[in-house]
């Protein structure tokens, strides 16, 4: 057929759509032509578009980093989840996470004493702060140390048992991000982590980056051992199949749910805004179905 | 931009993608121009795929109805909490659900006596017993009585309290099942109920059909009352945003995770081979964002 031939295609033309797809599976989210932002920085091709239904929305190489409306989910769960188990985080090492929306979170948590955030991109920063001011509001906040730099080689350089928090909050397994998903990478998180600290990190869709989140999930519990790596899910709508996973593993710390204390997380909730996190979800997003369970041994 | 600079539009031709879309936000599975049957029915055009990854797919006007991957997500969710939390359940009716995947579910239970099955569409339970046989292998059962038919009309004209357990499985409120989306039809459902039954209902993508989703869950509370109806979520990545609902509504009957017996549940399930359901992931699905809460006032 050709191309005069196939009506539908014309509804997702790249002038007023974004699509992410895997060659197999895509989604697709309409902008209607309206893109806000374009660099082509050393690392990737970074976007802003104001979309019709899911507000302003991120891009790196045309796959969607977040939006406006359902960014929370993300954001929420990969932060709150180790926190809320933890009881005494006071120093943080997020790598990646160029938006802001991780930091922002970070910084509802007074105990905390500094965060210090190793993104490669500097146009990721940049574009955030100006086209996603819900996002980014926490890039001139004083406890934040922000290097623009290599993640693998921060950690290599640091020093052993430092932070009681890290957050891999990647973009997917191509690019600049390719080596957040080996073993050596993982090993000086380990190595980084203080004795009891925890570790949270984006780990693909289970549906749609299939190798790569069983590979990731198998790396993590050489390095960390099999019963200190607990997968969970988010509902991401603006992310391909909508079934994303996390995955929380610890040195010898609490249990990302038995650890988790009824009272002062229900203080925490009731006295933030938050869009997508609350105490039966973050129980909940460790059930796994059966079909994920089976992909990773459990 | 015209066509010619588009490259990415030929990505999704449409005959090489099934695109699935509100007009806002699209899913895309891949076939390849595989397509196994295509009918234009009175109601609908029905057509099978085989997809690159997700097995064989049906769709109704390019909605996906389910694939061969991924359809016991919904299928098991659909029957077995509700089964799962009435002891008792003997005389079932199903609405819709031509592809056969809740009857397949429900022919599990020793116990049920009889399902009738009134799907409005012969095309779609033809198109499935030819393509889908794992998912249509319930259609020979002595227990089934199936009858192609109307199901408004099939419950206005049926006794009041004839059914321990009514399933709507219906297709999005467009074409056929715009009816099945009414007030008047669920006072019929809620009459033909037995005292201490319940009800499930596909009750649509909260990020994809907002409107449908809420103006559903108002009118089942109207019928059943507030504290009847409970919203459950389920991940089926091949449904747009991969974050779906089902509704679980009750006639005094049993709440459908309190009346949960740990015991007879896990011994179902040890039973069973099933690829989605569990009893942890029975309790997690009732566990809501706190944005979709908000959107159905809870």
């Amino acid at each position: 057929m050709t191309q005069a031939e196939t009506p539908q295609s014309t509804d997702l033309a790249a002038s007023e759509w974004l699509t992410d797809s895997n060659g197999h599976f895509a989604l697709a989210i309409r902008h209607g032509g309206n893109r806000l932002f374009v660099e082509q920085s050393p690392y990737q091709t970074v976007e802003v578009f104001q979309t019709e239904t899911f507000g302003k929305m991120l891009t790196i190489d045309s796959m969607v980093m977040c939006t406006e409306v359902d960014e929370a989910a993300y954001h929420e769960m990969i932060v709150h989840v180790p926190m809320q188990v933890h009881g005494d985080v006071r120093n943080v090492l997020v790598i990646g996470a160029g938006d802001g929306g991780t930091i922002r979170e970070l910084m509802r948590y007074e105990q905390i004493e500094r965060v210090t955030m190793v993104e490669i991109d500097d146009a990721v920063v940049r574009a955030s702060k100006e086209f996603l001011p819900s996002i980014s509001s926490a890039f001139g906040h004083p406890k934040l140390d922000l290097q623009i730099g290599d993640g693998i080689k921060f950690l290599q350089a640091a020093a052993a048992e430092s932070y009681d928090l890290i957050v891999i909050d990647s973009s997917d397994p191509v690019g600049p991000s390719e080596g957040l998903f080996s073993e050596g990478f993982y090993r000086d998180v380990y190595r980084v982590l203080k004795t009891g600290g925890s570790l949270t990190v984006q780990s693909e869709g289970p549906m749609f980056n299939t190798s790569a989140f069983k590979d990731l999930n198998q790396c993590l519990k050489l390095v960390f051992g099999q019963d200190s790596v607990n997968c969970y899910l988010v509902f991401i709508p603006t992310y391909p199949t909508g079934m994303w996973s996390l995955t929380y593993c610890t040195k010898n710390g609490p249990h990302p749910v038995k650890a988790l204390d009824e009272a002062s997380t229900t203080a925490f909730t009731t006295s933030h805004p938050l869009r997508y996190y609350n105490i039966d979800v973050h129980r909940a997003a460790f059930c796994l179905p059966n079909h994920i369970k089976a992909m990773i041994n459990e």
